[in-house]
């Protein structure tokens, strides 16, 4: 057989070998053209529709064109997940740590504090709360409009119509009716573009004064920026604008614990004189934002975004999770994407930071808890305001620590060191108080042991400050009662 | 042009083809063969011939069949990496913390402590130190030759004659002569195959106290245990062999500080008695492998040797680095083999934790150092036993805690918030310690400040607790120039 014979024998081989081929490269055509329908099919379904007002504060209409994110978003009201620290639907952190009654006598965190529950709740949960009082019968209530700054997508359109101060200005009674929408899609989208967008203008504020272009921070940033809106510390500065709680975030001089407290140290900013130890005390809100600078996931560029709320990927649509929750209740979306390791492993090593922090966490709460009756045994035996100054001062301080380091959302996990370097600088201050205070009470001829009475609960250490909690409590059913019902239905119409 | 024609046609070019083809496999195959020439090259240069008998001391000896790794071992001897917090060639840890001066009065630390250097140094460095004191003319060394255990190859082969309570037994001037080979590698290898060992009995018998098989644990694990051989808390234990200070690691309870720490009080063991306070005191060695295993590196099974002796790669043969350094200044090799980072970023990570802690570390210096001083002056006074007993054992367990964060090399970055942890505690037990002096020294009549002296240089502290380092280096002087070369002497003949 000659080469040629050999060839016109394989020629045949050859057409069957084309014709596979020919049928193979079809059903290949076929498949592309399902996948690129499908991408289409994507791509339209993102398209924005818009034909809603911008802020629309009513998220349910945004959910007509974006129904995957606003059905992840209603997500948000499922209060199932436990992780080890919590017990109920919704902890109760004085039941659970009796001592924070005593670390806030005199204010209003002493009354009720309680976990905070997913976005869907904002507005009812803030209601509820024996914090914000009872706007009854002409009783103006003691919370300014500056309290629902963060609780609802009904801000973002009256900051508009009204300005920030005009918002914040009046008490709840002047606002209830138009606070009704929880946290939703207005406060971080942009009704137009669908962009993310800062609402709220305390950030950008805090942006231009800390000499910071807001509008050269990348898509990623923005992606923690949002949360940064509401997820930070602030105070109520009474002198920006006459007769206004002004929302300020304090980060002019830097955002660690020390920065702000020299902030307000400039200042001689005070949010109460505590009702003990008479120390001019500062209340840290949640400085979530501030700790999650300074730790190692911040540093690598990863976002609020990025573990609160993964992308996911339904029908072919890859889209971010609006059930914004705990990391560890979606380890598979959050940190495996990163983490290529077990979950029950990734889940422990949160557990591991946050049982060393607590055990230094008590400690500061016991020292303190001693710190405000000693203070109060030396003015009960006739301690004078220049022996006491300095002390004062020192408690200030150490609680500021604590509160800074145990008021977040998650700080021993998102930066662990920082947050133990706090309590640990606060535990030394709170400890250097109590042996100044031990010679204050020398010196009023006290040498014994001053006795921290029975706070073991709740109920007994809001007793020994003095709170009536039962009569707050029948308050506030009647504001629910009578009040909200009315608000509510206002929207309605 | 019919089918056939084209093939005929065809069947040249397909000559030709065939042709390339040929010739590429024949360049193939040449490349193939070079390849595997390299590789076997490769296997003849680990095939171990081993002309020496097991536990030879002399690593030059290992080095002939070994060359690669007795070169990278040979690095040891070089000093000129600086990380931040290493100033000198082998910084005085006393000069810049003279504080530690004060910690330590009355135990031998006081006299002399300087960062370590390489392995290379290992005997040379233990003879020079001023701790170690000065077997002349007859006056017998202070130190046990235990203390030579973990410095010298020449040690397995001494223990495989006598086991280890006869190498233990006696002082220096007894095994002078013996112990002239630094750290090396006999200590680490079996010397027929080349397997990782355990050359000292100390980790088999703290393995075999706390239940644990060490034939059990796996290569990888075998690659950090070479080295918790010696980087280990230890302690001198004289009841198990009469007259022999026997080598211990007090593992039985655990590994944690709070657990060793309960080992020696169960046993009542002291290092020595504090000559301010009195209080009875321990001595912290260099619990590296500890610290290391509550890490992130040691739960992610990473090994000792994965960091500071990576695999390095020389003429086709992949072999470990036995230039055991710090891995910044090898971060190619080590972190970046997992963390694709800059090495900036990851050396100042490093830094940013060491930061933290240092902050913390010198407020528990200060407390320690009030305390001391503050009992002393309490003693002064006349205070009684029963008095002071609960204030020393708080101070015990405060020093404790420092010096087991501190002492470490590396605790901060093995686990940094462990390493935090224990000094947070030791912060809250040195200020209870501080109050309760202050309430003793009340009761002797004492209100006032109980003032620290000027121990801002490390010779001000010496003078201060009664050392004569200039007689201590005088007599480590004559030792060093008449002994010295006799020893090394005995082993050149």
């Amino acid at each position: 057989m000659n080469i040629n014979e050999l060839l016109k024998k394989k020629s045949w081989l050859g057409w069957v070998l084309f014709l596979i081929t020919v049928v193979a490269v079809f059903f290949l055509g076929l498949l592309a053209s399902s996948i690129i329908e499908r991408r289409s099919e994507a791509v339209f379904a993102y398209a924005p529709q818009i034909t809603f007002p911008p802020n629309e504060p009513d998220n349910s209409k945004w959910g007509e064109i974006f129904p995957r994110e606003y059905n992840s978003y209603l997500k948000t009201s499922d209060t199932s997940f436990r992780s080890r620290y919590n017990g109920s639907a919704s902890i109760d952190m004085l039941e659970t740590n009796p001592e924070m009654v005593i670390l806030w006598a005199g204010y209003s965190f002493s009354k009720d504090y309680r976990q905070g529950r997913g976005h869907y709740y904002s507005v009812t949960d803030i209601r509820q709360t024996l914090r914000t009082g009872t706007p009854v019968n002409d009783v103006p209530s003691p919370a300014p409009n500056t309290c629902w700054t963060c609780k609802s997508s009904n801000v973002p359109g009256i900051i508009e119509e009204e300005g920030a101060a005009g918002f914040y200005r009046g008490t709840w009674e002047k606002r209830g009716k138009q606070i009704i929408n929880p946290i939703g899609c207005a406060d971080c989208h942009d009704s137009k573009t669908m962009n993310l967008r800062i609402s709220r203008q305390a950030l950008l504020e805090a942006y231009k004064a800390a000499g910071k272009d807001i509008g050269k921070v990348s898509f990623q940033e923005m992606r923690s920026l949002v949360c940064a809106q509401c997820h930070v510390e602030y105070y109520f500065n009474k002198n920006i604008v006459e007769g206004v709680d002004y929302l300020v975030f304090p980060w002019k001089n830097g955002l660690t614990a020390e920065d702000i407290e020299r902030y307000y140290d400039e200042l001689r900013f005070t949010d109460w004189t505590h009702a003990l130890s008479r120390a001019p005390m500062l209340k840290a809100q949640h400085p979530d934002y501030e700790v999650y600078m300074t730790g190692t996931h911040a540093s690598r560029g990863v976002s609020c975004a990025d573990c609160h709320m993964p992308f996911i990927s339904e029908g072919g649509q890859k889209f971010t999770d609006h059930h914004i929750q705990s990391p560890l209740n979606n380890v598979a979306n959050s940190c495996q994407v990163c983490h290529r390791e077990e979950t029950e492993r990734l889940v422990n090593d949160v557990y591991l930071r946050q049982d060393k922090i607590m055990e230094s966490r008590k400690i500061l709460e016991g020292l303190l808890v001693k710190c405000h009756f000693e203070a109060k045994a030396a003015w009960d035996k006739g301690a004078k305001e220049d022996q006491m100054k300095e002390i004062l001062n020192d408690i200030r301080r150490a609680q500021w620590r604590w509160d800074f380091a145990t008021a977040g959302h998650g700080n021993s996990f998102h930066s662990p060191l920082e947050t133990l370097r706090l309590i640990t600088s606060g535990i030394s201050i709170a400890s250097e108080a109590r042996l100044k205070l031990s010679k204050v009470l020398v010196s009023l001829g006290y040498t014994g042991e001053v006795k921290v009475p029975d706070i073991s609960e709740k109920a007994k250490a809001q007793r020994l400050i003095g709170l009536d909690i039962e009569k707050l409590t029948e308050e506030k059913s009647e504001f629910l009662k009578k009040v909200v019902p009315v608000w509510n239905k206002s929207e309605a119409n």
